[in-house]
């Protein structure tokens, strides 16, 4: 498993950062993310960020300075990376899948963020007792979209335990997310409008109140195929809905605030090394 | 109260009907409507039909050959004027205010199209049992958007029930609407983005599924200050969020899809007599 581990060169960092190299296993690649040159270790076998996860990181609140905030289901770690050039906050990140935890504690010491973001492998089922209650300032989650009884599965384990509710429901990291944010820290999802409603209600059922809602569509005229929200503890009901976010104008080029939120790395997934 | 009635010679209405005249009262004026030269009868002093009613006529499915619907809080008959043009099943509508049924009554005489619509004043609450249950193929409500609680009431009384929900709330016109409305009927409403939450829960409460959900914003760039929906009476849930709706352009200019609604007599409103 280990025959196609390679040293990885990281290119010299901003703000005088040194070079690091970590080693990179099979079939496995370093990207740019789509912020200020942090890099992310991915593989097409294994899992690779989406735009869901960018846009969950642009759309989030953050306390700048300091506070704590906990990505669930945090993947190969595109969340904390991402956040970490918008807050100097504690970030941990959880994930059930060792083999990609594994990949985001590389790409955090490459980008040498270990300061401040911590990976663990964990059953997001177990993250209340692990971490505690009412503690995080943020709770950030882009989960499995698919329910786990939905049509049939990946045959790749990792993708399908990525992409369906296989080890937790929909019902379960709302409940943790409840669980683990402050009285009136926030809470922000992104997922598929064909289960607003029922993310929406589960909020409520957990005293998340819903308050910023954005709609994402691919391009002008067509439905939307993504949502954000954001909601806090024990906040008062007082929904905001913020305007739509286009992918692509009619040309099928990038809009404008895409072009801002992808940065000048805006091609990730395309920067490879 | 009757003296500045006038009478009100109809212009020659298309496909050869004939001319027809009805008396209009005090402070009330005869608008078109922004459909195929209907005229409607308003007055700044008691109702005048919003941008919202035009947008839920255009919005709702409809039964094109036979079938019935209703209009809940019809106002001044706006809605089934304007879904008159686009279906020949018959057509009720209630309200609460007997002025506004009043008004509402002689736009359909003018319009010729008392075969096709009858309005009644009733209260929305008494409507099942005077209506029956579940009998209606589309059910559409163009609520009051304000609780009955909420900050001051305008000190006109008729626009005080048209925006303020004392007489029935939210509630009751989601259940009224899903007693009357047959299995696998459609229910259309509009209202404010602040209340979606409000209004998507009490669908499901009455088994009214969500199936279509549309915002509608001022221009690019500002958040969404009106919905729409559409739901199916014991319909399995699966939503659609279709494309958002943008009233004016940057430049202040109707969209391309609004003037498309407005139709030739876009200037709804100002197009008096």
């Amino acid at each position: 498993m280990m025959s196609g581990r390679k040293m990885m060169s990281g290119r010299k960092m901003m703000s005088g950062r040194k070079m690091i190299s970590v080693p990179l296993k099979e079939n496995e690649r370093m990207d740019y993310l789509p912020v200020r040159r942090l890099k992310i270790i991915q593989s097409e076998d294994v899992f690779v960020f989406s735009l869901d996860a960018i846009l969950l990181a642009q759309f989030t609140y953050l306390p700048l300075q300091k506070g704590k905030i906990m990505d669930l289901c945090t993947g190969n770690g595109a969340i904390p990376l991402m956040l970490s050039m918008r807050t100097k906050a504690r970030i941990d990140g959880v994930d059930i899948q060792h083999r990609l935890v594994d990949m985001a504690k590389r790409s955090v010491r490459f980008n040498q963020l270990a300061d401040q973001i911590d990976i663990r492998q964990l059953d997001v089922r177990d993250v209340p007792a692990v971490y505690g209650y009412g503690s995080y300032d943020v709770v950030t989650c882009n989960p499995p979209y698919l329910p786990g009884y939905a049509g049939q599965y990946n045959d790749n384990p990792h993708l399908a335990l990525a992409r369906h509710e296989l080890k937790g429901t929909l019902e379960d990291f709302v409940r943790v997310a409840g669980d683990i944010v402050r009285p009136r820290g926030k809470i922000a999802f992104v997922h598929r409008p064909a289960r607003m409603l029922e993310l929406l209600t589960l909020m409520r059922r957990y005293r998340l109140e819903p308050k910023r809602l954005r709609f994402v569509y691919p391009k002008p005229g067509r439905e939307a195929n993504m949502m954000l929200v954001e909601g806090m503890k024990d906040g008062s009901a007082d929904l905001r809905l913020l305007p739509p976010l286009f992918v692509y104008r009619e040309d099928d080029c990038y809009t404008q605030e895409m072009e801002q939120i992808l940065g000048d790395e805006s091609r990730w997934g395309m920067g490879r090394e």
